[in-house]
């Protein structure tokens, strides 16, 4: 199955989700872990389409989810950065959650720069995650 | 908002329904009425996606559903026959969703030549309606 750009992006557009998450890590230098993820979820009938999207991007794994369910989805920072966030630039989302994809972009480039190993870069990037979840849960 | 073919066909793989409702109808003939419709739903925000689908394809119509959903809606057989099927027969999706417009479109074939309005073309409908609403439930 090979797909196309604008598939990928209207397919994301609906079921495609940019997260941000925040767990405590006493090992860390600021005692919390930022887990920035790209993840498509499909019923596992669908599930070639989560291999098709992985082999579309050329990054990001295959695994299951809860239940009848797969995900697609990146965690490498080093995937997102120079993978999705290239992507997403170039081929725009069409409904809000471009907004979400330009919040979780900022993340991204913050922590390519280190700044979540600060107090300060980790508390504006808590600030943005708080207001993706916002919107996400409507 | 200018969509893309291939744009559509992701967006529909991932929000898009194809229905085929039958209702009880004492004037009919058959005294049931059969309804297919094509329909994606958006959270109000997203308004903007819904009526650029409708300025894409031409037909249909942009409504509230339930709550703070809006719902793009083709239900005019004509506009069904014509338009939807064409498109999607032209440009596939991708994922089992397939399977649902392929039985969406056995419905709305039959209706254009009156098989509806027949005791057996009715039941063969029924018949798939049934399969359709079993796979969506999943």
């Amino acid at each position: 199955m090979n797909l196309e750009a604008q598939w990928v992006v209207g397919f994301t557009d609906g079921e495609g989700c940019f997260h941000v998450g925040i767990a405590k890590h006493p090992d860390m230098t600021a005692g919390v872990q930022v887990l920035p993820e790209f993840t498509i979820v499909q019923h596992e009938v669908d599930v070639q389409v989560l291999h098709a999207l992985k082999a579309y991007f050329g990054v990001g794994v295959v695994r299951s989810n809860h239940g009848d369910r797969m995900a697609y989805r990146v965690r490498k920072l080093e995937h997102l950065h120079d993978v999705i966030c290239p992507f997403f630039m170039k081929h725009k989302l069409r409904t809000r959650k471009h907004l979400d994809f330009l919040n979780f972009r900022r993340v991204v480039l913050m922590m390519k720069k280190g700044e979540h190993l600060t107090p300060e870069g980790l508390e504006a990037i808590r600030a943005i995650a708080e207001q993706m979840n916002v919107r996400r849960s409507r």
